[in-house]
């Protein structure tokens, strides 16, 4: 895609002067719909070492007010970011709803610098793309506007540029030997980059590609881009989305409630002897997963009154507090109910050799989101995709997943509620909105079932804890869990 | 202090197991009341390698609901953490009102074991304990509730436990250099430990020590102090604080806005020629302060429409925006509402080299959340003193800290506002707030005299910009940058 670029064109002084102050009106006269509009905005500014990419956002960011951007000067991941998945870090940078998040080099590092930098193989790449992809898809799906840039010039423009501010002593700090070796191995980067532009330029999301050589040419088309697609999308409305439903094929084997057998049970001494068991396994496999630095999520969603917090309690019981954390998931903040719901999930991941044990989850959705209309019908039907893309990138990144769904009959919920209300120091348990819940029992079994059809998967299948018998549900949780460990460590080495 | 634990005290397991139930149902049962008064509490867990620490944390949150506390596990710090100052990731972590946040090792790292580690020399130990006791104190001032355990073992104890766990396969891992390193010089870390214990024990936040010889014996001894002092808490009324006001010895000399002279103006023939000027000097100015890795954080406030957006439009309009950030700091957020008023700027501080500016500041404290009630009296009183202590911390980590007020008269304010009125791409930055801010001109003018005369310090100064021009203004401000940086760099080699 490279060799489209036409490295000559210049744009004379004069021309410059006449069409920018225009540009610049336009460009701050946008600010204003911008955020009536809600719209949130990501520009991404790639190319190589020297080619102008921070002088260009310092170009752009004059012209807005900074109450509504954020500049991120992206950096190679530090010790601690690279515990986690690598697409971490870049969730971290998006905008609330109505801001600008401006990218001095992006996500796009994983699959061109640091892909070289960490002599990462062709397959890796590719899967990176793939995700990359799909991030990119799953914003723009969610009403975001990513823009991306492309800063390219010579290698001989490179290396002059580049002699330049080493000669000055007051910039000469600014050239790195990462910048050297750009210039060094000039054509292992041109062809990660192309491969790089060629992969992820898609109709939503394309690559405008600018010639660095001639700043005031830059310039001038980065702003006209940048004016274009923002009016663009503010005057056009969106498009009705086709979402396909996943794991269609597969629906007549799918889980469903009404097949939960709640007549499950345990006595008192079976339930003692096997939590004594299966805790002591589980502090063992805590060690395990520590020392080999595998990262597990475990997810509760459930009936209120279900037993999730008698769950978690056991399951936490025996771990190791600095290794683990237990994560109750409220209604989202403001901050948080700015951005793409999955957000905040991310926010919350374990770094390897961590649990995160989560108290309800990003299934909330297609659960509360979508009864109670906190969500249009299209953002939770094309939820269920997007949350098999998250779990599928999680299990790639090597972590292990878990998702259960406490089932309790209406009738076991009922005796529950009496009993919270009958209990002085759980009467704070029970509140109007619970009896509020319970009325809307049959469409939450909907919901339930239609969340297991299309989101049970073979990697990151759902586990229904037949939960009538608390002493039962327990158990079966902490062996599911014990169950995944073991089988994970067996697997590899 | 140290000599004083009673290394051999024991409880026998029959003992342990008559009192514990009835401990542990105590403390499930404060989760409540202490939700109800809001209280945010923080449990400090210190003590040498091996003495329980996490075993201690781990006890107690089985009994606590996991949707209210966090436990902070604290590492050292990271490259990234490192230009901050240093309580900066130790401020991240303090909990929201009516949470715990339970440390497993804290701020007091910083005078023992990494003062081991980085070779201080006494008198920064001794700086970083003052530090600290203000720390402290200023959050209980606030209301905070700490509570400070330090868990001591014999040298012979310590190299048991951990040939123990470096013996056992399984546990073998958790025996890290840093652990032999305490085994070894035992004496020196003793010192440390025990300096730090005498000079951080105040009447508000005295440190319980306990022998980690018996674990039976330690864990009544923490569950008990942890559900004392939360019921005495709880069932205590606050004290009404004593609140000293700063400078009251320089009052006569204070800065005054009636002595401001507002008729100073630039024609805009020389506003061109100076702000060339100055802006390639800032540019200049910035790079030197990168090399150098100072950080500098400039303040604005002012009236409204006295022209800080444009200030600070020139003063970053020569920096590179990678290196500095322009932050609006509007109304806090709900979760920055619920913890210490600093809290949200610590978290927006610079890092070293980089260049902070803030469009409206921490003085929001003393201005709009005195005049609109939005904090009690004693609070915004107190907080000149916290805000001086707060600034002095950030200039003796290093930071330079520049204030301005843009001072305009009441005809010009009037005269923007309707001007703002008129102008359709302006509109928007009038609102009804500002009209009803007008009204209370004369009370923001005494906060604003009060907090020239309690917060204008000798290293950290006020500087009054005359606004009714804003050429004028826009100038000054870049000229006292300039020079509060050449300062600087002249001052150090």
């Amino acid at each position: 895609m490279l060799e489209q670029v036409n490295l000559k064109q210049k744009l004379a002084k004069e021309d410059y002067q006449a069409v920018m102050p225009a540009l610049k009106a336009r460009l701050a006269a946008l600010d204003a719909p911008l955020r009536a509009a809600n719209l949130p905005v990501i520009l991404i500014f790639e190319g190589w070492s020297a080619a102008g990419k921070g002088q260009m956002i310092g170009q752009l960011i004059k012209n807005l007010d900074p109450r509504w951007f954020t500049v991120v000067n992206t950096q190679p991941p530090t010790e601690l970011e690279q515990r986690y998945p690598y697409l971490c870090r870049h969730w971290h940078t998006i905008p609330e709803a109505g801001k600008f998040s401006i990218m001095d080099r992006s996500w796009y590092q994983e699959v061109s610098v640091r892909a070289i930098a960490d002599k990462l193989p062709a397959h890796t790449v590719e899967t990176r793309l793939a995700d990359i992809r799909r991030f990119e898809k799953t914003l723009t799906d969610n009403g975001y506007l990513i823009l991306k840039f492309f800063l390219h010039i010579s290698k001989r423009e490179m290396k002059a540029r580049l002699e330049t501010l080493a000669e000055n002593p007051e910039t000469a700090f600014r050239v790195v030997k990462s910048d050297r070796k750009q210039v060094k191995h000039y054509d292992d980067y041109y062809a990660a980059f192309d491969r790089m532009l060629a992969e992820t330029t898609t109709a939503e999301t394309p690559w405008t590609l600018v010639s660095g050589t001639d700043r005031r040419a830059a310039t001038v088309q980065v702003f006209r881009t940048v004016i274009d697609a923002i009016s663009e999308r503010l005057n056009r409305p969106t498009p009705p989305q086709t979402i396909t439903l996943p794991n269609e094929d597969t629906a007549d084997a799918a889980l469903c409630l009404s097949d939960i057998d709640l007549s499950q049970t345990l006595t008192r001494e079976e339930y003692k002897k096997c939590l004594k068991a299966e805790t002591a396994r589980l502090a063992k496999n805590q060690n395990l997963l520590y020392t080999r630095r595998i990262p597990m999520i475990v997810g509760f969603e459930g009936w209120d009154a279900a037993g999730k917090g008698g769950c978690i309690k056991r399951l936490s019981s025996p771990l190791d507090a600095r290794g683990y954390a237990a994560l109750p998931i409220a209604s989202p903040t403001p901050e948080e109910k700015k951005r793409h719901f999955l957000w905040r999930f991310y926010e919350r991941l374990p770094k390897s050799g961590h649990i995160a044990i989560f108290d309800r989850t990003w299934y909330g959705r297609v659960l509360v989101e979508r009864i109670e209309g906190f969500c249009s019908e299209a953002d939770w039907r094309r939820a269920y995709g997007e949350i098999n893309v998250f779990e599928a990138y999680l299990q790639q990144s090597g972590a292990l997943l878990v998702k259960f769904w406490i089932h309790i009959s209406k009738e076991e919920q009922l005796k529950r509620f009496r009993a919270r209300e009958r209990t002085p120091e759980k009467q704070w348990k029970i509140t109007a909105e619970d009896w509020r819940n319970r009325e809307k029992w049959p469409r939450y079994e909907t919901a339930v079932n239609d969340m297991f059809r299309y989101t049970s998967t073979e990697n990151a299948p759902w586990h229904v804890l037949a939960g009538n018998d608390k002493y039962f549900a327990r158990i079966q949780a902490l062996r599911i869990v014990n169950e995944t460990i073991e089988a994970r460590l067996k697997e590899k080495g």
